[in-house]
């Protein structure tokens, strides 16, 4: 490596452009250094000052108001990321590719790569020292041909190491995970809340949505204040044993962050990687107990029984090696398992059943039952088998409810009151049958564009579900949204499909079985 | 799709920033349409005026005097593809990722594509619906599970088909392509002229170097104009019998343009790709005989005998299927060709070549008549064999340089005088020996380190060749640079290794052999 000369030498500015989580950097075209160098708009540089050196792609400006000859314009996460001072000299050259590239070219060769490959690559990544583009090629090639199972585990204590690791301090640590793909599937706060009420500790953090219409965050935002400081976090947790938190604040595998700006646009789920996203996220957290939901059915993420149970061995034994207690449960995932869809929506569905509300949603209870109960049986002085009941007893007497009254208090209640969309579109059956198939994807997206998550009281309410009859002209479900746009966008949308099949009753699917 | 709707109409506005192949629109934070719809950094959204609507990654911005709340920014390429008029509303919305996404999730699943799928995505990526991620998602997958050629047949018309094609209107139209990695190998320049001297159509555009420390492009504009628009390089066609351009102004296999922004910085190049960007170009330029020279060599970038006959078999194999007539030359690429490696040095070696100077590199010479030779027997009037002897006469009898001359003045001579870099290294053996190795990608690199190809008069020259014995303290070669800063680069790049092994006569290579 050649030291940057003084004569490439740049005065620094701030340039307010937001780019995630990709540093840019700005120069103008008739920029000394850059004609010297021959740097090209969209290749890598390497930029350098007092405190350290980042990588950023160059983009090639001809306003001198922007960024002027003898400039170096960086974007807010590039600037911030070189604790750079405005006005400050910094130096840039060429970027020499991120060592670990090599390995990622193994790959898509076919190799198998080491631990220490993964190690290198992750490193690298989580410095922000790969590209989009990289960090995609890095996606497909894992994608592709499959990781073996060792690689898996490569890859997931690779992430585990490249961030901060939370130790609570006890020898059990829950957590519950689901994958996803089903909407209203708010299972998360009802469970907390009553395996925190029996004294196990279950530090929750969950994700916002960010291709769904709700996630257990962005749900939990309307009961309370989500977005807390770790200390916060952690304030609450050992004050009621349970929380119900926006991960986002903590440094946990921020490598996974990382790779989910670009693999979510880019459609790609491979199992290796969402195995290596999940565990890595919780063992980072410090659950050393974590149960994991799998719903299957024809629109949920996984489509078919054989895959569910190939996806529960991937994840069961790399947990293993990690040291981690994994339980996994396959559930119904063809249908949506609350009526709501979208943040208010499943919040109330919630409270219907932590308030035991003869009108709340069957499923949900069930499922939220199912779950809570498997997870108190982590608890050694609880017999297999009798975590259900248990759980029943907290969720009836009231006291999951009193326990996520105080989880409410302790990270701080909601202050913003919200209501539901004030525009509405009631969906109706144009013909008389048994409802026989509902597309998650379809009803996730009319939600989404009706507005959720960004609008609270957005979404859609389901009236029936998967083996009701119903009748011409009975509402199927009913969108709420705030904006006549995305009412439109919305209406739009359900032209195309309702997302709910009628026909006879000689096509309803059998019962749900994962033998 | 929803119609983009009246209040999500946005103020258009040019923000002078190339992102080269890429389409960037910067939104403020505050702006509503920003906030309604949910749009996030680095997501993609659709924008459509009265003349048609494209795809941009946005970029969300924190400074109103960037763009303000009610405005869109669009990068230039952005702005001049929409057609935009500043001030004009626009309309936004989330994108729905390209069509031909799905094929390329397929072929990341292991399908095989149906030739339909290439030419989607192909026409999705050269109306830039593809961001550099999806691009990159597509070379990875399409490098990694190797294409068959059938599926290489496909991706090559698909290329051709979204692109212009050039029809000279003649039976034979010749063309040559090296497929690079060997430096100082500017046999282009010596060919085209033998082979327009006999009269055969040759009308070479060629590229200006991107990773190499010279284009034939680069090269040739030492002597004349090289940027020069279509109707200007047909005229030089028709006059001259040959060109010497840069084929950079014509939109011929414009995707392959596309492709190589991403491809090059990853470093990839699967041969499936390699071979369908090579062909699309030539036969949308128009070209119906080609000849191909694949240099071999341990540094080049075809490694061994083996790899070189599966490429041109698969070279072999799509030609066919285009109705091209192809012959391929595998040829010795253990070392540079000529002595100059740097536009200035390697148009010096192809003058004294043209101009019969006792002086000229034998090698440089030899191999292009040998070129030469090959493409002159494509003439149904030269009998098998007899094509080096005519090439060899045409150039000893002073024919090929009036020719070139002839091509110059046409084209426009070059009204700038290059001389060669001021600063010099000259770089000496630190043993006695033999040169058994040369590392052509280190010296590629130290030329280019040293300036070339942006200025002109940089380089390295070669004083040795492989098997050439030397003495302590012999120069192996001089570098050229013009300032301090480059020297300096390639001052470090040679204290790494000087690309040059020294050994004892036991260890020099076997004679090169294409058996």
């Amino acid at each position: 490596m050649s030291k940057p000369l003084k004569d490439l030498a740049l005065r620094v500015r701030r340039i307010a452009i937001d780019t995630d989580r990709e540093n840019v950097a700005f120069m103008h075209r008739d920029c000394s250094a850059y004609r010297a160098e021959g740097f090209r708009a969209l290749s890598k540089i390497e930029i350098q000052n007092g405190h350290g050196k980042i990588m950023a792609v160059l983009n090639i400006v001809d306003d001198a108001r922007l960024v002027g000859p003898g400039e170096l314009g960086l974007s807010k996460p590039a600037f911030a990321q070189l604790q750079a001072t405005a006005g400050a000299a910094v130096h840039v050259r060429h970027a020499e590719p991120a060592a670990s590239m090599d390995a990622v070219r193994r790959k898509i060769a076919g190799e198998r790569l080491a631990p220490q490959d993964y190690l290198d690559i992750i490193r690298d990544i989580t410095a922000q020292r790969f590209s989009k583009t990289e960090i995609s090629a890095f996606l497909v090639a894992t994608g592709q041909n499959d990781l073996d199972r060792d690689e898996v585990v490569a890859l997931t204590r690779a992430m585990i190491q490249t961030g901060q690791h939370l130790d609570w301090r006890e020898p059990l640590v829950a957590d519950k995970h689901c994958i996803g793909g089903i909407p209203g599937n708010r299972t998360s706060i009802i469970v907390v809340a009553t395996v925190a009420a029996h004294g196990i500790l279950i530090p929750k953090t969950s994700s916002r949505a960010i291709t769904s219409p709700a996630g257990t965050a962005d749900t939990m935002e309307v009961l309370a204040k989500v977005a807390l400081p770790m200390q916060r976090i952690e304030r609450v947790v050992r004050k009621t044993r349970g929380c119900l938190a926006w991960g986002g604040t903590a440094e946990l595998a921020p490598a996974d962050d990382i790779l989910i700006t670009v693999e979510r646009p880019l459609g790609l789920d491979a199992q290796g990687q969402m195995v290596a996203s999940i565990l890595s996220k919780k063992v980072a957290a410090g659950a050393t107990h974590l149960l994991l939901d799998i719903p299957v059915g024809p629109s949920a993420k996984v489509r078919s029984m054989r895959e569910a149970q190939r996806l529960r061995k991937l994840f069961e034994y790399v947990a293993l090696q990690l040291g981690m207690n994994l339980q996994v449960m396959i559930t119904d995932g063809r249908q949506p398992v609350g009526r709501g869809i979208g943040p208010l929506l499943e919040a109330r569905d919630v409270m219907q059943v932590l308030q035991n509300d003869p009108h709340a949603p069957v499923e949900l209870r069930q499922k939220s039952l199912r779950l809570a109960g498997r997870i108190l049986e982590f608890d050694p002085d609880v017999r297999g088998g009798a975590g259900f009941e248990i759980a029943r007893d907290i969720l009836d007497s009231g006291r999951a409810l009193t326990k996520l009254n105080e989880i409410i208090a302790a990270q701080g209640k909601q202050t913003e009151h919200f209501s539901l969309g004030r525009l509405r579109i009631d969906v109706k059956a144009k013909r008389a049958g048994w409802i026989t198939a509902i597309d998650n994807l379809q009803l996730a997206r009319i939600a989404r564009l009706a507005g959720a998550p960004m609008a609270k009281g957005a979404g859609v309410d389901l009236f029936h579900r998967l083996g009701d009859r119903v009748k011409i002209g009975d509402v199927l479900y009913r969108v709420y949204a705030d904006s006549p746009a995305e009412q439109a966008f919305a209406q739009t949308r359900i032209q195309q499909s309702q997302g709910i099949t009628i026909g006879p009753r000689t096509q309803l699917p059998q019962a749900f079985d994962v033998c």
